[in-house]
């Protein structure tokens, strides 16, 4: 890697939440420039001095990878054209999650085949978060599949996406807060099912019920985990403290728990436990929080792609 | 009853959030009126058109009935006090709800002891939206004790009081959320337990963990069930809308899941349903919502004060 | 007026957020009920218990007074077919405030004529705001005319309507804040300036800039005032307190400046004032508060239509 | 300036709103480093790797300059501390202010002194929206002083510290909107008119009126101004171009007007125009916003101890 060039990146799909994300994070990238980003009825317009153009009309030729934030279902196709102009992708929707043909970009637990990859599956805003706080705990054996892990989920509604509707108005969403997708609805499950089963070896049950916040940016997880032996307080800790020594982008929270607050505008996890007490077999609460639009979306796309070119795996991030 | 005349009421601990929806509801009463109210550093100030006066100057004589929401462990004193003058009295403070000197008032359940009490513990905020949700299950033994029981709740912030403390600043709570004396250390899980038994005649485990959420108003809980037998939609929303068939302040939501919005400024506890998909074990996930003041408080309070003194159950309330 | 009847009421567009309120207000009314309430993408949804109708099949005969929450344009129609059917009307769009077939409903100055008259155009929020400011200064000669009128006005975006707009979207409107239709764009002008010169005498220069702020409802305006006379803060007060006497829907704050929270869901408008120090010439700032669906809007509406009926004032509404 | 080593900073009053960013900044900032950090009650944790110690312990010697985040009053003798030790300084209260003794770090208007100043009073953050939307009207005599200035600004809530109050809790802050010092009585009013005297040879009446908006950070100001002639839209927009051509941290919105999610988190002011229509005499609304923590604090205190040490202007900033 020359220091006195930058890497062109294509962003597609830039004018949604997650693609001003991107745009945002590779604007202050110190190794990667925007080589064109595109965004449809946005078209014409200017972000961060880069004049947004039509999908249709992305010159794939000029970027040495690209990173997609298009629609889930647009993705694809305009993916599979820039990986036959001969382009590495990262793909930010869900298009490729559950493929073969990709690999699954959660930079913790699959750096090296990331590291490798031609196409790359970033991982949903959700699962972001879910994976990290179990695959350590399913890694050693320790979540009794007698019992169902209950995974209660609070996103901002950036999650929901820039799209005008009714039910994401200020007026409706200020002051309420609902769960929605309930009894086991929503479709970023078998993505996180998948993903727990193969870095995790878990295949026990899980219920997960996420819920709509009336804030901007953040997703905060709270995980009940039935155990298979008890853990204190510092055991727990120093059980996540060891399963992510060294990894720039999680952090353990000792004697705190984490809040919104500590995560957002940064590509972090910030995870927290505690055992519970006053029920008859073990238990663990994990709390982990992430900023759905950077680690759970751009900041972990870049992250994977850093990866992907040798790049610093933080470059250009904000941990 | 005469219909000329009002009930006149004496409020104890009128400046906290509680005690101002306690005065507004009053004011609107068609049946009560305000006797005296009472602040300590407010003492002095007016509202809805009384002046407050300190606690220790509270004239007992002039009211039929006191309702106290002054803090933990401070509204003992005034409570027995009004007692010793020979008033009913309604404690909205936690002071008295694990006693076996006062009537636990959650006036669905425990409707016949709260008119002829002498003293009511109106119930915590959480605990009565997890008990709405819980005990028609319990009673018809539906819940399998061999897993736990998890409530995850949500509360507005108006929940922890008005005293001033950094951590409830604007500039600290928006845009954030964050977990709370997690792990089962929350001090309405023993009156949750309590009543959980005596109502509903379950004894298993359960883990509750409260979450502090960005908006004045509400509490919301996820409440996750492991059943004995399987339901579906359908089945589960007949059966509460059979426990709770005549009673003014439950709505069963059918085909929707309730919110804040529509509980919030109303004597309202709303429940959704919904059976768990993609499981081994039947389990069952309800949502309900009510006002922390209103049905979590104050409402409640009038609520139960109407019952003692044979006044229509919802006067003065908008359920 | 028989105490065991109550007043049948039509609601044409119930769904947005003025007729929502309009249906709340309604019902909870002591002597008027709702005859029918319309919409149309809701159309068949219940409110209230009562089931929405095509405002094409409003059954204006069942009503004794329409009450037309209908957006600008579309809403003259419809109130003409109600005056055709003989019903009386209050109309809360825009269509008929500057229409000589109207009374012009601010009704703390135009009662006499409300209470006779067949059509009332209920005044815009921002109008109503801006003209209980400043008529009492205008109707005594207080604004020197050689200087503008300086309004600043912030309001809630349910101001803005239920339609699905981009901008309106909680992830563009939450922590934000911004001025609109400025240098004096804004349609509702023309009907303060009539309003301020009909009822106040007023013809001078005023500039009126409007803001989008990040709350539900609540609308607070700064009126900048230029006097031909000093006053001192208690001359000031006086002058609003001997203008508003007996007023039961208009508050003026001594000792402190009204907010938003003094005044939403109530049919209030609470007024403080501050004469300006350190200037060369006498200046008075205007505080006023209101609510924009109740006072700007739905409660004022049936502040209206208790007058036009000769009923109390405030039947039904908390003032 | 060597590229290989960076300037050590000293910061004073580190655990309040503005001191925490001015950490956050210097975190990040390529070419300087933090010495020490310091504050009181949070004495001893941690912050982006720095634990705090007590202003009385502050090692000025470690430090090339120091900058002061501490309250008005206390900060004084910090900062003449500091300059005794020999040490440059930017001071971020209002301690300095109104002093000969410090450059008013006003960057746009006064970079050459702060070049070569030893102690800069940073400018507030009220007058730093104000003097950028004024200053350029002023300097050109286009501000007709026969009628006053007027200025609404609202501020979100971090301007107002991070002290408990009860008047600054969510519960009280939320979906609520006030003015306040209302009548010229805001203590930046000195700062502001010394400065639109010396900087832009202004000395006419102005009319400032603060805001509290419920938003963690941003000041939008709308300031009124009397003008000598008329400008259309075009020609405002053009003034302003060429009064800030070559500016980093100002941009001219045109054809829009600037929002808070314009700014925040940027060391930017985003400067909009409208020339009044419908009134007698030449007026134009300037439309200013900025991050209250950044330009309007920490982000102006970073560029200017930027220009101090002949560092690049925005080193460690996005503007």
């Amino acid at each position: 890697m020359n220091n006195h060039t930058s890497v062109p990146v294509g962003v597609l799909g830039a004018s949604g939440y997650v693609g001003q994300e991107l745009v945002r994070l590779l604007a202050c990238h110190p190794e990667a420039s925007i080589a064109f980003a595109t965004a449809e009825s946005a078209a014409g317009e200017w972000v961060e001095g880069h004049q947004l153009i039509r999908a249709a009309d992305a010159p794939f030729a000029k970027a040495e990878i690209v990173l997609s934030a298009l629609p889930h279902c647009v993705s694809t196709g305009f993916v599979n054209e820039a990986r036959a102009a001969g382009k590495r992708a990262v793909d930010l929707s869900a298009d490729f999650r559950l493929s073969p043909a990709a690999v699954y970009g959660l930079t913790e637990f699959t750096r090296p085949q990331v590291a490798t990859a031609l196409l790359v599956a970033n991982p949903g805003c959700y699962p972001t978060a879910a994976l990290l706080a179990l695959i350590p705990l399913a890694q050693r054996g320790l979540i009794d599949a007698s019992r169902e892990i209950i995974i209660d989920a609070a996103s901002g509604v950036t999650g929901a996406g820039r799209n005008p509707q009714r039910e994401l108005l200020f007026g409706e969403v200020a002051e309420d807060y609902r769960a929605y997708a309930v009894g086991n609805t929503h479709r970023h499950l078998a993505e996180l099912k998948q993903s727990l089963a193969r870095e995790g070896g878990f295949v026990g049950d899980l219920v997960f019920t996420p819920h709509l916040l009336p804030v901007k940016r953040g997703i905060l997880e709270t995980v009940h985990v039935p155990l298979t032996r008890a853990f204190d307080q510092a055991g727990a800790e120093s059980l996540y403290e060891a399963a992510y020594r060294g990894e720039p982008c999680v952090v353990v929270t000792k004697g705190a728990l984490p809040s919104l607050k500590d995560v957002v505008y940064r590509n972090r996890a910030a995870i927290g436990v505690a055992p519970v007490a006053d029920v008859r077999r073990p238990r663990l609460t994990v709390i982990v929080a992430i900023d759905n639009l950077v680690k759970g979306a751009a900041g972990q796309a870049v992250q994977n792609m850093n990866v992907m070119l040798g790049l610093p795996e933080t470059a250009g991030l904000v941990c």
